[in-house]
């Protein structure tokens, strides 16, 4: 047994298969992939990794066991999936999952070769736990599944309380205790029992706040959307490997950023926290159909485009187009008045939720600060957004209407 | 100057006119008062008094008048307003205040005569501070009264913020910090700067969470409804003055209630934490509008009526019926794009938590343990509640909808 | 089971035979004794109770009890145990203690009879445990006691974390988890690990640290010391019984100090927070052993010579002369290198802070403000205390030296 | 001005020449130079950054020059050297420090050539603030330089709490708003005021628990002492320049490890957590003054001598004798009775402390888990250790007296 002191759950003890699991290589390296990619520079406490995270959501789930009943070999498959839930992270989260995605077709949570190909295996072997059952938990899959990746998971309890402990922001301290009690099982859903709408609804609020004041907060945003277009830029190098790119931790990455020639003056940018800047922000309803449906590809000629008519280097260019607003939290189960309901039939705040998701959604377009009006206005044009006259100022006026804005430096 | 240490703002220093009215009876006396009554019996932890946050509303007040540039005489007279603005609290902080204002005519924030009565008008004077404009602060009078009494006053801010810290509830905790830096006036109105409506949604929600979870949580309610009805009897007895109960403090009723041969029964129950428990518990569209408009007197007649058809003791009846929800928060001003708009026609939270707040309200009627399917039936009879069948049980069925229920000894 | 929610442990289950004691009155009582006495009248926030602190003691020697393996009856009486162990507290915990000692030959820990008299015999009995053996681990008797009252009694782990989170001063903070997980029996006497002469060591640091800061604050030996004098008075009276008065609580007593012609003038002192203030203030080496060695007979007569040469009322000179300092935690024993040794042959902090403990002790005699420097020349005389010329002033210019003075309103 | 959310201050206003900085590249560098070096594989929580220390460090500054009534350029210069003054730390903080200083002759407040060479001077400059003078201020030069390196800088203050909230260890917590709050000069020295001996001791004893579990945690000495040898074995290739190493990041170094032949095994060791494990651990006494003084090239012969006699590798044995205890802390000075004295004069506790420092002072030698008996027995003799017959087991016996151990993995 190992106890391990952790700044928010205190002391954690590691037992059994996760004791073992704790001394790999794949493991260890979560040590150095940052929780919240490039968050840190807006909060500058946000340092935390995803190693002290997936500690955290081993010891909830382990919690969460206790109080369900499960035990024996179930509970140790589960204890090693919420342990490893997240081994399958490239380097800065989810800050290049998606370009890593389209160059190998794996998810942070497609761990299954990962298990088989590395010594994870060969632990989960040494204490009779099959590794496709455990991956397939991290996936999701099953029961138990649910307690690892679902709306009621323990992963999103623990990093809603370790993201606001590690910025500051005091949004997303839901009563994560109060959770892990009120689990239960009824026909094989994951539900919260009786008397917990509320509880239900402060995970729902939690998440609402921590989204824009942390998660998608803009200078979070354009550094992310910075990183990812220079880590393309890496992986379109002769010699290097996406899969090896997927493997690497934060200073092997950030490291061949600045060796790479194609990438060294985006490094040198990083380092100093010298970003882009907002060229054009734009709500949803501003933003044609056809432009928030527009995939990687036509993404990049829209910058080729834009940066040509500008006369820039295209790789002063950048459009973020965010996905479509969802909220998996709203598909949350509870028990009202003996029977299971969803919490979007039982609570009037997840309608309003998601329409205040969709108000803060932003079509963004970033460049250097001396090029912001020039490609502002390309920009609108190329995209044709519907912005009268006062195009880039108009679009300036609506960019602090429901933003945290810390560090104002960035802007 | 005094430093003061406080649990939730750490060093509190009070200057000036706050100094001096520090040491007067008065507001020596709101240590003796608790912050949230009968709260204490659902959560333990929360003995905290109105003096305690009457310090952190002078600290807040005093941190928001730095940022909006206020200074001198005004700055005095908003500081000793944010000080004296509890001072007007009855016994049990707003347990009793509606029962003591059909009989005195006064309810907490009505403390012109106060002030002038006591040594609190001498301090004033003596520095130089107009008694009359200090009291009309704390009534919410003028520009700077919405900072003592408004939808955006420090009081709010502190007592969330200390409540959460008490109770150990962590839905309380707002940005406090943010909200004081954030705090502006437009055309004499106090409003959030641009960039906050999301700081505006987290003090709403805030608040929707804390008021089942804490303010009215169905313990603190039968407890608050118990001592409400006990302290009527006491005030009925010959030589009682009403104004003189308004100006006890916690202990002095307690054992007036103790010593009081009507309300013995009461005080030995409420020493013992032996509650009544719920004979009828229905949600708002249940309830016909006649019933939610009752006044006290026919209130009381229900009751009378209740008890007879149940051949109890009149006191051992208690129908409880909230006044209509209502959401301050909601008219909250925020700058955005340059104009001040309100909070509910710029968030659809404020929609959402106003339909959630309906879905909490109950209407409850309460009795011994022994006597609540007997009670429950007859109360449901004589308020023509609209329950078919499995009157009570099906009551029941609801009643666990949206609750927190800790300690659950109660129940 | 009942589930309650604390402000330092968090959520604290309570099973078993402490789910019933809890219902009891003479626990619900506790709900009504301040945890820290007068210390309110310093740190505003401290307004916690022996309650909370009950419950808190009771959930750390449960967690104790699983560290240690300890199961069935004999860890249901332990249970039992620490849920009860202040029971038998007077009113204002400590203050009144050594008075009420005197005139019923009981401390607080002394709850054999009252165990038996009450509901608390029957409630133990129903569960099969037996009062007595329950009243002797109360009192440290036993192997078991030494968790309920001994230098590693989980008490001490709570009040020191408890006090400090409600007080605001940092100083208390120990690792009680660590401290319950490093809990360990060697031949039958409770020590701590391998490896934890540290962790004794901060716990010896909390208690010295917080003691003068906030146990022995002069505000609260002075308002102590006068709350103590009118209880005195208080039970001089023809109809009052001291064992009544041991068994008020908190809001009792005071309503019986304001009732009391005798008292009321204390009464009325203590509400308004209108103290004495320091005529004598002397450290122990400037103190005759014979002063030191004084009993409670010799120092009322002391009182009253001085209060005659100043033609004082008896009431307004107050003597206040403290034990020898002592510190039970110095024997705390723990392994080292597989034997058991005492703290204080282990650790060079022990002597340094029983000097420290020495130097901070002081004399102090207490009167109006109007009359210190009478009284403080008066009572010098009186005690033959050894301060040359400049006196009282003298005096003063010690009292600084290692007080932590907040709420300098006092002083 | 730039407000910045920091995890332990709350908002802080960075305003002057140090919003200014703060865009430099040597200050933004700080960002990726972890707090705590190799500590954070002990506690997994502990990834705080010198740039969130510094930002914290100005914060303190700018709070104690309002209470010191320091205004102007003055102030403006404390800050400035405040927000820089670790700006010349290495790659992971001291843990290479002293390696440096031998190649490069510099300290990590040495910092005058770093400010003239970059921007830094150019800022400054262009507040008219003199970079030398700034530079002085953080080599702790005249009356300022005192709060920003010295006994009572805020240095300290903002480091124990940042690194208690960081690792989860309570010991750290001291008062620093009370200490910055007390802060006054006497004759130009930075002194504590009346009645404030024990807030000295506290942050004496802060530092004093925080040092064995955490600053020199053996786990935490041992990945210290191979990230030590292993950037000398770097700094020995024929293209490194010393002062370019120093002014490396974490990342940086990390990388350049991996990518050198003679560092890689080193760097997949600390990759995954494979440390060392002790081969001897050796109290202070029992150690010969002659093996306490061997200089830096003395060390390396012994550690060569072992390895030969072994037949391993010279790189699998590290000798580590550290500095002879000190304690910076024990000259802070504390007015007493209106005069100003050291705190060692003072207060028992400095010579207590001074001497548990000296008990936990410990001689170690590292090497792989299974050379450790033979290095063990090897070392000794090489060293002339006074360890009889069962030399390694009973060096192994003492080696858990005064430590914390977490993560025993490591053990």
């Amino acid at each position: 047994m190992t106890t391990i002191k952790d700044s928010v759950h205190d002391h954690i003890e590691v037992t059994g298969v996760a004791a073992d699991l704790l001394d790999t290589k794949p493991v260890q390296r979560l040590r150095r992939v940052a929780q919240l990619g490039t968050v840190k520079l807006v909060y500058p406490s946000a340092n935390h990794t995803r190693f002290e995270h997936s500690l955290g959501v081993y010891y909830l789930a382990d919690r969460a066991l206790a109080h369900l009943g499960v035990e024996g070999r179930q509970a140790e498959r589960v204890r090693a999936a919420a342990l490893l839930h997240d081994v399958g992270h490239a380097p800065f989260s989810h800050n290049v999952e998606e370009l890593l995605h389209r160059r190998t077709g794996l998810y942070h949570d497609d761990v299954g070769g990962l298990i088989e190909r590395t010594e994870l295996g060969d632990v989960l072997a040494a204490h009779d736990l099959d590794p496709e059952r455990v991956a397939g938990l991290i996936g999701g899959d099953g029961q138990y599944g649910q307690l690892v990746s679902g709306e009621l998971d323990v992963d999103r309890m623990d990093y809603l309380v370790r993201d606001a402990h590690h910025t500051g922001v005091p949004y997303g301290t839901v009563d994560h205790e109060r959770l892990v009690r009120e689990l239960t099982f009824v026909d094989g859903e994951l539900v919260l029992a009786e008397g917990n709408v509320q509880t239900a609804e402060s995970l729902l609020v939690a998440r609402a706040l921590m989204n824009p004041t942390v998660y998608t907060h803009p200078v979070a945003r354009i550094s992310k959307a910075m990183l990812r277009r220079a880590t393309e830029r890496l992986l379109d190098a002769p010699d290097i490997d996406p899969a090896g790119v997927r493997r690497m931790d934060d200073p092997a990455l950030l490291v061949a950023l600045r060796s790479n020639p194609e990438t060294g003056a985006f490094a040198e940018r990083y380092d100093a926290r010298d970003l882009f800047k907002r060229a054009v922000w734009v709500e949803y309803d501003d933003v044609p159909d056809r432009v928030r449906e527009l995939d990687h590809e036509e993404v990049r000629d829209v910058e080729t485009e834009v940066a040509e008519a500008c006369e820039l280097d295209p790789e002063a260019v950048i459009v973020d187009v965010p996905a479509e607003p969802s909220m998996k939290e709203s598909t949350t189960e509870v028990v009202v008045n003996g029977d299971v309901r969803r919490l979007e039939d039982q609570s009037p705040l997840v309608t309003a939720l998601r329409t205040a998701q969709r108000q803060q959604w932003r079509l963004g377009v970033y460049t250097t600060r001396a090029a912001t009006e020039r490609v502002g206005t390309a920009a609108a044009d190329a995209l044709g957004l519907d912005i009268d006259g006062a195009l880039v100022s108009d679009v300036r006026r609506r960019a602090h209407t429901t933003l945290d804005e810390f560090t104002t430096e960035a802007e």
